[in-house]
C-alpha cells in the first residue's frame, strides 16, 4: 500500500477554519490514491497556555505532571481533525499517544521514543480510515505521559512513518520549503527542491526552524524522504510541490555551498590571561560540563611567550549567567586573568557537503565579511559547515554579502 | 485508613489562583490526619470551549472524537492540581481515567461506570501520595475515552469514593450546601444541615442543580456519605459545614416538606377531544417513546359523555418541536380533535419523605396557589414528592408562597 505521513504544525490548524483546510490536504492525497496517516501539533498558543499554566503555578514544576497538561494541546487537535475529515465523508479516527502505544523512555519534557506499536493504526489504515495521531506525545512503560520537547510533532510523524514504511513523511507549515537562507532577511533566497539528510540536518541544527533536528536525525537514520510544504499554498500539477530531504545525489555534490543557517541562541565568553600549560582546557571544561551546560565553537589563542594565552567559546544563551558563576567560582583553580562575555553575538554558518575539500570556500567567507568590516570572533569548520561567530548586528549585512558571493541568490 | 474523596467543580478550579484555594482545603483536610484522593472537573467555560469546537466543524459530530476532545479539560486541571499540591509540599500524581483506569460502557457523551481498577491510586494514597482523578471521563475495555455526561465529574467522584471505600464523599462548589429552595428566588430559603439520600434524589431530579441526579443514586446504592460544601468560604470550627447527603434518621421524619424544587426544562402538550376508547394512552405515547422522547407528568380527563376526553402532559422542551410533529403524523390514529402546547411552563416539586401519609400537604398546595391565584396545569404524586405543572410567570411567587407555607422560612 502506498502510504503518505501528513504532519500540520500549530499554524496549520491554528483554527477550526485551518484544520478543515488542513483535512482538504488529507482529501486531495487520498483521491490521489493514496492511505494516509496524520499526526497533528496543537493548535498555535495553546501549548505555551498551558506552560504558562503550569508556570503560573510553579516555577519549578514537575515535569510529568506538565506532560500531563500541555499533551492536551495535540489531543485536542488530533480529535477535531477526525471530525473534520468525518465532515469530509472520509472514516478517521483519532490516536493518542498512549492508545497507539508510542512508547518512549521517562525523559519527561524531553522524551526519546523507544518503540512505536503501529499495529493497529496500520490494520485499520490498510481498512481506509485515516488515522490521526496527537503528535508531540508518548508513554512510558508504566502508562505515564510523555512529551517529546519543543516541536516534537515533526519527530513524531517521522517516527510513525518509519513504523508504518511510508513512502513519505510530508511536514505541512507555515512555509513553502526549505531555502538557502532566511527569505525574510535575504529576500533573494531560493527554495531548494531537494536537499540532502546530512546538509538538512547540519541547517537544522546551525538554526533553520524549518525542522526539529531530532526529526532529521531519525529520518536520516532510517531513509526516511521527508518532504517540507506550505499548508496555506495550493499547489496545483507538481507532484512534490515542497523541499524533499533524501538521500544525496550527483548533483548536489556541483554546488559547495548549499544554504546559510544562523543563530542568535548563544553566548560568548573569553577568559583571558590564561597559564598556559597542559590541562587548562580540562580545567574551563569539567566544571561546566558538570553543571549540565554544553560548550559549543571553542578557539584558543597561541600565547605569545609561553605562560599566557586566551580562550573563546560559546554556551547557550540561556545558560550565559550560569557558566560565568561557575567559572568565577573555579577561578583559582583555573588560573585566568579576567573575563568578559557578551550574549549579542551570532553564528552564521554555511553547509555543504565536502566543504573541507574545498580550500576556497572558507576563504571567499573571511573576505567577503572582511570586505564589508565584520569582524570574526571564532571560526569552525567541519566535513559539511564553516560556521563563524560575529557581533549580532551585523546578521543581516552579513547574510546578503555571503548568500551573494556563494552565487545562491535567484535570478 | 480515614480516606476522603475531594471533588472541585468547574468554578472552584476556575483559574490558576483559585486552583492554589482548592490545593490549600487538599492540605487542610490532610493536616485533619486524613488520606484524600482529589477529583477534578474542567477549569469553568473549557469544557464549553471544547465542545464548541467540535459543533464548529460538524453540527452532528461523532460522540467518540467529541469525548477524546472535551475529556482533555479534566486532564489539564489535573495534572495543575498536583502541581499546586507538589508547590505545597504535598506528594502527588494526577490520574487520567484511562491510567486507572476507570471502566465505562461504549455510551459516547453519556457512558456508564462499569468498573474502577483502584489498586494502583489506593496503595500510592495509603503510602501518602493526593491521587487526582481527572473527572467526567473513562475508558472503554477496547481504550476509547469516554465521558459521562454534563455534571459527570460528580459521579466520578462518588464512584471513586466507592471503589476506595472512603469515609465520605467532599463536593466542593460555588454554594455552601442544599437549601430548602433556590435562595435567589427565595431569600429566606435555609441551608439543611442533612438531607436523605431519597429526598436529595428527588430533589436533582426534579430541578434542584447541586449534585448530579446519577452521582446520588450511586451514593444512594452504596450508602457513601456525600457532602456538599463551598470552596470559597472559610469554615473554621465546624466538622463538617456543608450539607450532607446520608441516611435518612428520625429527626427527619418530623418535617413532612423537606425542600421545594422546580425546573423550567418541560413543555406542555395537551391533546383535545381524544375518542375516549381503550388503548389511546398507548396510541399516543407509543410514537412518541419509538421517536426516544420521555414523557414526565401525564393527566387525562374523564369523558362527559362516554365519547371524548382530553389528555395533557409535558416532555423536554429540547424536545417539543419533535413531539407536535409526531403526534400531528398520527392524528388520524391516534383520534384527537386539536392540540395545544406550551413551552412557558414550570414544574414546582414539594420532596419530603412519607409525603403521601400525611393528607394534608397536597391540600395546603393547592389552596396556597389558589389563594395567590395561580391555576394549576398538572398535578402529580409520588410517596416522596408532589409536583404542579404551573405558568412559568408565577414561579417566583409560587416558591416564596410554598416556602413560607411549609414552615421553611428562616427565622
Amino acid at each position: 500500500m502506498s502510504l503518505i505521513v501528513m504532519k500540520f504544525g500549530g499554524t496549520s490548524v491554528g483554527d477550526i477554519d485551518r484544520i478543515k483546510n488542513a483535512a482538504g490536504k488529507v482529501a486531495e492525497e487520498i483521491k490521489r490514491g493514496h492511505k494516509v496517516a496524520v499526526v497533528v501539533s496543537a493548535m498555535s498558543g495553546v501549548t505555551d497556555q498551558l506552560i504558562g499554566y503550569c508556570r503560573a503555578i510553579s516555577p519549578r514544576y514537575d515535569r510529568g505532571e506538565h506532560d500531563a497538561v500541555v499533551s492536551t494541546g495535540e489531543q485536542v487537535t488530533a480529535g477535531l481533525m477526525a471530525l473534520a475529515l468525518h465532515q469530509r465523508g472520509l472514516n478517521a479516527r483519532s490516536w493518542q499517544g498512549w492508545q497507539l502505544r508510542l512508547l518512549t523512555d521517562s525523559s519527561h519534557g524531553t522524551a526519546r521514543i523507544v518503540d512505536i506499536e503501529a499495529d493497529a493504526i496500520r490494520r485499520r489504515i490498510q481498512e481506509g480510515e485515516v488515522g490521526v495521531m496527537a503528535g508531540f506525545q508518548g508513554v512510558t512503560d508504566d502508562g505515564r505521559v510523555t512529551t517529546l520537547g519543543r516541536g516534537g510533532s515533526d519527530t513524531s510523524a517521522v517516527a510513525l512513518a518509519v513504523a508504518l514504511q511510508a513512502e513519505r513523511c510530508d511536514i505541512y507549515t507555515d512555509v513553502d520549503g526549505v531555502y538557502t537562507t532566511d527569505p525574510r532577511i535575504v529576500p533573494k533566497a531560493k527554495k531548494m527542491p531537494r536537499v540532502s539528510y546530512e546538509e538538512m540536518l547540519e541547517l537544522a541544527s546551525l538554526g533553520a526552524k524549518v525542522l526539529q533536528v531530532r526529526s532529521v536525525e531519525m529520518a536520516m537514520r532510517y531513509r526516511m524522504p521527508v518532504q517540507v510544504l506550505s499548508t496555506f499554498a495550493n499547489e496545483v500539477g507538481s507532484e512534490l510541490p515542497g523541499t524533499l530531504v533524501t538521500e544525496g545525489d550527483k548533483k548536489m555534490e556541483s554546488s559547495v555551498v548549499t544554504g546559510i543557517a544562523y543563530t542568535n541562541n548563544e553566548a560568548r565568553i573569553t577568559l583571558l590571561r590564561l597559564s598556559d600549560k597542559p590541562g587548562v582546557a580540562a580545567r574551563v571544561f569539567g566544571p561546566l560540563a558538570r553543571a549540565g551546560i554544553n560548550v559549543d565553537m571553542i578557539v584558543q589563542s597561541g600565547s605569545e611567550n609561553g605562560t599566557v594565552a586566551d580562550i573563546t567559546f560559546t554556551v547557550p544563551k540561556p545558560d550565559l549567567d550560569r557558566a560565568t558563576k561557575v567559572l568565577t567560582d573555579e577561578k583559582t583553580n583555573i588560573g585566568f586573568g579576567n573575563m568578559v562575555s557578551s550574549s549579542e553575538v551570532t553564528k552564521i554558518s554555511l553547509v555543504g557537503i565536502g566543504m573541507r575539500s574545498h580550500a576556497g570556500v572558507a576563504a571567499t567567507m573571511f573576505e567577503t565579511l572582511a570586505d564589508k568590516g565584520i569582524n570574526i570572533q571564532v571560526i569552525e569548520t567541519s566535513e559539511i559547515n564553516t560556521s563563524v561567530l560575529i557581533a549580532s548586528e551585523y546578521t543581516e549585512l552579513a547574510l546578503r554579502a555571503l548568500h551573494s558571493a556563494y552565487g545562491l541568490d535567484a535570478a
